[in-house]
């Protein structure tokens, strides 16, 4: 098939595309490039093997780059991963990110609509459980109360998605549950490119062991967890890309509208992570404890066995290989892409 | 004050309009006319006994069209009805519903706050409640889960606009429930006119009252309530009008973000409705109770003494004036308005 990705650039974008490929696809990447850089593409594409991966510079809202797009290519299929995704910064441009988030995907849905491909694998969270009911959480875990923004425009977007497909059963959408997407591709070519201050452990620990921090922030201490930091489910961002595929095959298969967890299914706290982190890479980590930070909540972790069931998904790297692979990208990518496109 | 009223030929809009010259204010009605007529502003002006009133045919989500109000007009708040509000229709149209709506006010928010007014009146509705968990209703109740789209738009944007004033508090910002809206203006020059079979109960029977339509439907009888069918707080448009004027008075005295109540506090039937229409029009309204709807709910009603309290507003009518007026504007007008304008 070939794939609609939208947000195609980013963290999660750029690996997505290198596994459509591996797996007999091809791709049309959409990207506003506000918060990517086209090298990740071409990279991706000397990964792939492939001369050039299509690419258009274009905001979701733009109904008329949109429309371009599917001038020029035939579409099956689109993996909506655009948008912006800063929890802080969320809460304090909250229009930025309802109109980028919830306006772009709406433009999005037309013109698929209008050309005919009522097919969408969407990129959701498992921030839309809130303070969840149930620890391991499964697909049946209600939903919850979101504490900013970007969390509402995830939950939002997958009731606007789950009445769009009641509206016309014509569609297939797949909305995909992320828990806390790690690692990077092995080649160490490409991986996460924060814009300024990381908003997640994860790139804060390899900017810290590389040297351009000082130290980890931890936030709190106290939680009712093991050893009082709180516990995520870390995802090695190839597997999660890897989801994408198998989601897409769902969506071949007529799927309707369905859910899934893509997660470990194990939880590390901060500290397991700065343990795993130091024993991959022999740099120690210091670290500060300051206090928590509004809307954390203290452990969530998934219960991905729905995907293994019905997608044949599961995540294969664990917390080592995540490790390992945040540590090489950083390594070889001390400043990350050197983004030469104008914004 | 100078108010732009979105969506001002409408229902509620006009009879706002009125309410607002009462009291010594302007308005410039912005309306897509989508399911409105002009007439009805014709109609207020003469009710008003100004010239005309200030009315641009724009769709709130056409940036250049609202940006041309502000070139023309200083608005000093806004009070935003414009929104699709049909709830069978937004079940089967969730995109429309959608993008009008919430795309429609992101646009909106946008252009007032580009023109340094951060004043707002939102039209929200009891829906956001969904089931609620505590009878009689108020504002402390936590928001429901909501069973149509429409209901989610009205929920959505009440959580769009309480993000927006914690990101910049020099928003002030109301958010107004409102209950079952009937009556129309004592004159009989304005009410509701509604498009095709009326989706709500008094409009049906003054319908059939006018013998327009053959028997009034109700769905269920076997709801846990005296009769067994459904209660609602139906509120006289008038009194609702005048409540827009009590919160502009609230955000001039800086109120930040505030939510009230617009209901009576009293509970009536559908029974209970046609009864007191029989008795105030002495026309016979025939009915066939039919199954239940999906997504109707038993009982509704406000607790309104937050808006007493704090905006000293208060419903003055009560269900004898609400079908009293009612009826008296379906009588002068048959046909409703008669609508010239292209749509």
């Amino acid at each position: 098939m070939n794939i609609l990705v939208t947000g195609g650039a980013g963290f999660i974008g750029s690996h997505t595309v290198i596994e459509l490929y591996a797996a007999g696809h091809t791709a049309v990447v959409a990207d506003n490039l506000s918060n990517s850089c086209q090298e990740s593409l071409r990279r991706a594409a000397q990964i792939i093997g492939t001369d050039t991966i299509p690419f258009y510079n274009v905001d979701i809202r733009d109904k008329a780059g949109l429309q371009e797009i599917f001038e020029q290519h035939t579409i099956d299929a689109c993996i909506h991963f655009a948008g912006l995704k800063a929890v802080g910064e969320s809460v304090s441009k909250p229009w930025e990110y309802y109109d980028n988030n919830i306006h772009g995907t709406l433009t999005l849905i037309d013109a698929l609509r209008q050309h005919g491909c009522k097919r969408m694998i969407f990129s959701s969270s498992a921030t839309v459980y809130g303070e969840p009911a149930e620890i391991p959480i499964t697909e049946n875990c209600p939903k919850g109360t979101c504490t900013n923004p970007y969390g509402w425009t995830k939950s939002m977007l997958e009731q606007i998605l789950t009445d769009l497909y009641h509206s016309d059963s014509a569609w297939n959408i797949v909305l995909l549950r992320y828990f806390n997407p790690i690692g990077a591709h092995p080649s160490g070519m490409i991986g996460e490119n924060p814009n300024g201050t990381p908003n997640n452990l994860m790139p804060y620990i390899t900017q810290v062991a590389i040297g351009q921090r000082p130290e980890l922030g931890i936030f709190g201490n106290d939680y009712p967890t093991p050893d009082g930091t709180g516990v995520r489910d870390y995802t090695h961002v190839v597997d999660l890309a890897k989801g994408h595929v198998s989601a897409l095959s769902a969506i071949e298969r007529g799927c309707g509208l369905a859910i899934y967890n893509l997660g470990t299914g194990k939880g590390y706290s901060v500290l397991d992570v700065v343990s795993a982190f130091e024993k991959a890479s022999g740099v120690k980590i210091p670290y500060r404890i300051k206090p928590r930070r509004a809307g954390d909540i203290a452990t969530c972790y998934s219960d991905p066995s729905k995907a293994e069931k019905e997608l044949g998904w599961k995540a294969l790297n664990g917390i080592e290989e995540m490790c390992r692979d945040s540590w090489n990208w950083q390594k070889k990518n001390p400043a990350g892409y050197i983004c030469t496109e104008q914004k």
